[in-house]
C-alpha cells in the first residue's frame, strides 16, 4: 500500500527522526517516566507513513545541488527540515483525528486508540477521554518543537526568516483550511463547489506539496520567479493529490489506499464530489445516506453509482487531470535545472497513475 | 474581581496585545472572510484576564533596568515579548478548555461556547463540535505564533537562543504537567500527594512564574545564579498560587474568584486538597461524591466541611506559607538590584493576602 512517488531512500529521513525524537527524549524523561513513556509511544506512532513531503524536499535540492554548489544545505540542515516536515504533519494528523473522532490510522489502533485502550479497568469514557486529551497535549509539543527546530537551524539570518515564513504560512493556511473543512462537516459553511475547493487547497497543498519545494528552493538559493513557480505547482500538485484521495477512499481498493469508503459518507464529509453531485438531480439519492452514522455496504454501493451517473467522479478525475497538466505547464516554463524538473515530472507522472 | 498583583499599567500591554493580534489579521483576512472573522472572536476573547505574566515580566525587568543600561531590552522587543506571554497563556487556556469541557470562562461564554451558539440551527452536537474544533484549531496557530515571536525578536544570537530554551521548556513542562492532572482525573495515574504536587508544580509554576521572571533576566544580561535564582522563586510562588487557586475554589467566595466551587468537585480534580484527604479517615465522606456530576450544592457544603475537619485546608494553608517563605528566603539571599526584590516581595505579600 505504499506510494513511491520519490527517490530519496527512506532510511536518511527515519534516521534523521530518530535523531529528533531521541533528542527529545531526554527532555521528555527529565519530567517523570510517564511523560517519557508517552514521548516514546508517540514517535512510534508517528512512523508508518510515506514520507512524502520529507522526500520531495530532498529529491528536489538534491535537483539543485546538480547544477550548482548550495553553501546553506549542510546534510544537517537538510536532515533536520526534512524531519521537520514529517514532525509537523504528524502533528497535525494527531489533531485531525480529534477532530474528526479516529482511533485508527492505516489499519492500526492510532496514539489516540492505543492510549484508550492501555487503561481498560478505567471508568468508561475516562480512557477516551484520556486519549483524546493526550493527542491534543503531544499535537502541541510537536507542532511548537517544529517551529523551535526551525528557529535553532544553524543558517543565515536571512534563509532562516524564509524558512520561519514558509512555516508559518503553512501552519496558518493549513488551520484555515481544516476551520473550512469542519464547518463544512458541521453543516455551519454552505458547502458551495467554490468553498470546498478553497478548503482543498488550504488543508493539504499548502503544507504538503508547496512548502517541500519552497523550502528547498530556500536552501539552494533559488531566486523569486523559481520561488513562484515552485509554489504554484506544489499547489496544482497538491489540490489534484486531494481529490485523488477522495475518489480512492470513494471508487479506490480499501485494502490499497488503506481507507474504509464508508469514513467519508458517515462523517459527511465536504469533498468536490460531493459539492458537484449536490448540484444534480442525483443528489438526492446520496443525501438520504450522506452524514448516516448506520450507512451500511449496500448504501456505500448505491452512493458509489449515483455519484458515477451525476458526473461527479468524470468531474473530480478531469479537475485532476487538468491540475497536473497546470503543474506540468508551469513546470516547462520555469527556468529549473534539468535534474529539479525531472524530479517534479517523476512526481506529476506518479500521481497520475496513482491507485494507492 | 482583578487581583492587582503587579505595578505595570495594563495599557501598555493591552496596545501591544492589540498590535500582535492587528499584525495577524492581514494575514487572516487572506484565508477569506469566515477566518478573518474567526481572528476577531478570538482576539476579542483573549482579553479579560488580569495579564499576570506579562505584567510580572515587565515589572521585574524594569526593576533591573534602576540599575543598569539593558541593551537587549529595546521598548520593543519587551512589548513583543510581554504578548507572547499572554498567547501562550491563552493558547494553553484553550486547549484547556477543549480538554475540560468547558464552555464558560470568567462568567462569560467561553470562545467554544461563543462558537456553539452561533449557529443554533445547526445539527444537535455540530454546533459544539464545531465550536471545540475550533479552538483546537486556534490553540494551534496561538501557539505557534507564540513561538514565532520569539524566534523573530530583533535580539542577538545569544539572547534569542536563551528565550527559544526558556519558551521550549515552559511548553514541554506544562504539557506534561496537564498530561498528568489527565490521567489524575481520569483516574489512570495513581494520584499519591507526591504526584499532584509534581503536576501542580508542572502545570502551572514554570510558564506562569518561572518563564516571566527568566525571560526578564535574559534581557537585563542577569549572570547565571541571577537566573538559577528567579527560577526558584518563580517555582515557589508558582506553586503557591496554584493550591490558593484550589483553595478558593473550594472555600472562597464564588463572586469573588470566578469558579463554581463545585466544579472541581464534579470534575474528580486531583488537588492537593484531595490527596491529603484521602490519606484521612474523612475521605469516605468525600469519596461518596466526588467525580459526580450532578453534586448539589448541600453536597458541596458537607465536603468542604469533611475537608477542614480532615485537617487538609489547613495542610494546604501550610504548604502555601511555606513555599511564599522559602520564595522569600530565596529573594533575600539572591544578588538582585533592590528594585527586583521589591517588585517580587511585592508579589510574595499579594499572593500572601490574596482572596481572589
Amino acid at each position: 500500500m505504499t506510494i513511491d512517488m520519490c527517490r530519496t531512500s527512506t532510511t536518511r529521513i527515519e534516521t534523521a527522526l530518530d535523531r529528533f525524537f531521541a533528542g527529545r527524549a531526554q527532555k521528555a524523561a527529565s519530567y517523570g517516566p510517564d511523560f517519557a513513556h508517552l514521548w516514546d509511544l508517540t514517535a512510534a506512532h508517528s512512523r508508518g507513513g510515506k514520507l512524502l513531503r520529507p522526500r520531495l524536499f530532498i529529491d528536489v535540492l538534491e535537483g539543485f545541488a546538480t547544477e550548482a554548489v548550495l553553501p546553506d544545505a549542510s546534510a544537517e540542515v537538510v536532515d533536520r527540515l526534512a524531519a521537520v516536515q514529517e514532525v509537523l504533519h504528524y502533528a497535525f494528523l494527531l489533531h485531525d483525528d480529534v477532530i474528526d473522532g479516529d482511533l485508527v490510522r492505516r489499519h492500526q489502533p492510532n496514539l489516540i486508540g492505543t492510549i484508550r485502550d492501555t487503561h481498560p479497568e478505567a471508568p468508561a469514557g475516562a480512557s477516551l477521554h484520556w486519549g483524546t486529551s493526550t493527542a491534543i497535549l503531544m499535537g502541541d509539543v510537536l507542532l511548537s518543537t517544529a517551529v523551535l527546530e526551525c528557529a535553532r537551524l544553524p543558517l543565515a539570518d536571512g534563509p532562516r526568516e524564509q524558512v520561519l515564513d514558509l512555516i508559518d504560512d503553512a501552519i496558518t493556511e493549513t488551520v484555515a483550511g481544516e476551520y473550512l473543512d469542519v464547518g463544512l462537516s458541521d453543516r455551519v459553511i454552505t458547502p458551495t463547489l467554490d468553498t470546498v475547493m478553497t478548503m482543498t487547497t488550504l488543508k493539504t497543498a499548502t503544507y504538503s506539496f508547496a512548502l517541500p519545494l519552497r523550502l528547498a528552493a530556500v536552501l539552494a538559493g533559488a531566486p523569486a520567479g523559481i520561488d513562484r513557480a515552485l509554489a504554484q505547482v506544489g499547489h496544482h500538485l497538491g489540490f489534484a493529490f486531494q481529490v485523488q484521495d477522495d475518489l480512492l477512499t470513494m471508487f479506490g481498493h480499501h485494502g490499497a489506499h488503506g481507507k474504509d469508503v464508508r469514513s467519508d459518507l458517515r462523517e459527511g464529509k465536504q469533498t468536490v464530489l460531493v459539492s458537484h453531485a449536490r448540484m444534480t438531480s442525483r443528489w438526492e439519492q446520496i443525501a438520504s445516506v450522506f452524514g448516516d452514522p448506520d450507512i451500511t455496504d449496500a448504501d456505500a454501493n448505491r452512493v458509489r453509482t449515483a455519484f458515477e451517473e451525476a458526473g461527479s467522479r468524470s468531474f473530480a478525475e478531469d479537475l485532476v487531470s487538468t491540475h497536473l497538466g497546470e503543474a506540468s505547464r508551469i513546470l516547462d516554463e520555469a527556468a529549473l535545472p534539468v535534474e529539479v524538473r525531472r524530479v517534479i515530472a517523476e512526481c506529476i507522472a506518479r500521481l497520475e497513475f496513482r491507485s494507492a
